[in-house]
């Protein structure tokens, strides 16, 4: 006679996640499921590390975690709006203000005035900028490889394209 | 005769990324590979679309980022050292302390001195903190859920699967 949920209010139990999106309704609870078969716990562990194995070598370089993001995508997205930075980079609108003062009073990048729109700024990378983040790249890189460490080639692919896919479920822009 | 990566020095190119770990000699740029098949920038995307999705939450709750995250690991892992939830958690020891200040105060952990040793302190989840963490958790596994949409169960598996093998490569702890 009924299809749908069962109605928990009647059972005394606590609150059911019935907010969950296309998750059963019986969802186990994190001590259930444990930590390490929770992918965003996962994720943010390995996260977490290769933010620190890149530290020092930011330290070395003057840069911050935000300036280096901002550099890294300016390195392949060259003279963005700000507020695509934004988005790309991972990072509050006001740390990346912050992030870009320093970098632009150090050289590394320019802001110019969007040629179609005076409200609209766009940021450059400079030469000595390319020469800093190319600085870091091989970092990045490395600690990417040693995540991936004995992980067949066909498996790390697999990865990133469920990676792809997820981005394409959460995110809030076109890119 | 030379089986080893040409040695780049003699041609003239930029430093080659020769501290690459397991990664080819020539490793393309982030340019030449694109944002979008480099893993790393792909889960930062990702983990800071759902670390913004339960801000709002948590706010409700009076919750931070680290003080959730604690709440999390202790509904998991109750009575954890204070060093180890450094871990778990993926907080600095400082900014941990802050959180747990905070938890203590809101009555939502106690810190108990470790029988064994009394300069290491355990945190142990209180009712009032378990209830809290449960008020998130649905939310939790909303957001989880809401990146894996429409992607089969099996290669949520196989994604889960790649990160437990990710995370026990860049880890320094035995858990």
């Amino acid at each position: 006679m009924n299809d749908g949920p069962p109605d928990r209010m009647q059972t005394g139990q606590p609150a059911a996640p019935v907010a969950l999106v296309d998750a059963p309704a019986a969802a186990p609870s994190l001590a259930e499921l444990g930590l390490e078969n929770f992918p965003p716990y996962l994720m943010n562990r390995i996260m977490g590390r290769y933010n620190v194995s890149l530290r020092e070598e930011m330290a070395a370089l003057g840069l911050t975690t935000p300036q280096m993001r901002a550099l890294a995508v300016l390195s392949v997205h060259d003279g963005l709006l700000i507020r695509e930075l934004v988005v790309y980079a991972v990072v509050e609108q006001s740390t990346l203000s912050r992030a870009l003062d320093a970098l632009v009073k150090a050289g590394l990048v320019t802001r110019t005035p969007d040629p179609h729109d005076n409200r609209a700024t766009r940021m450059s990378i400079t030469a000595p900028g390319r020469a800093a983040y190319e600085r870091l790249w091989p970092h990045m890189a490395a600690s990417c490889a040693q995540m991936f460490r004995g992980i067949p080639q066909a498996e790390q692919q697999t990865f990133t394209a469920t990676l792809q896919k997820m981005l394409r479920n959460i995110r809030k822009h076109d890119f």
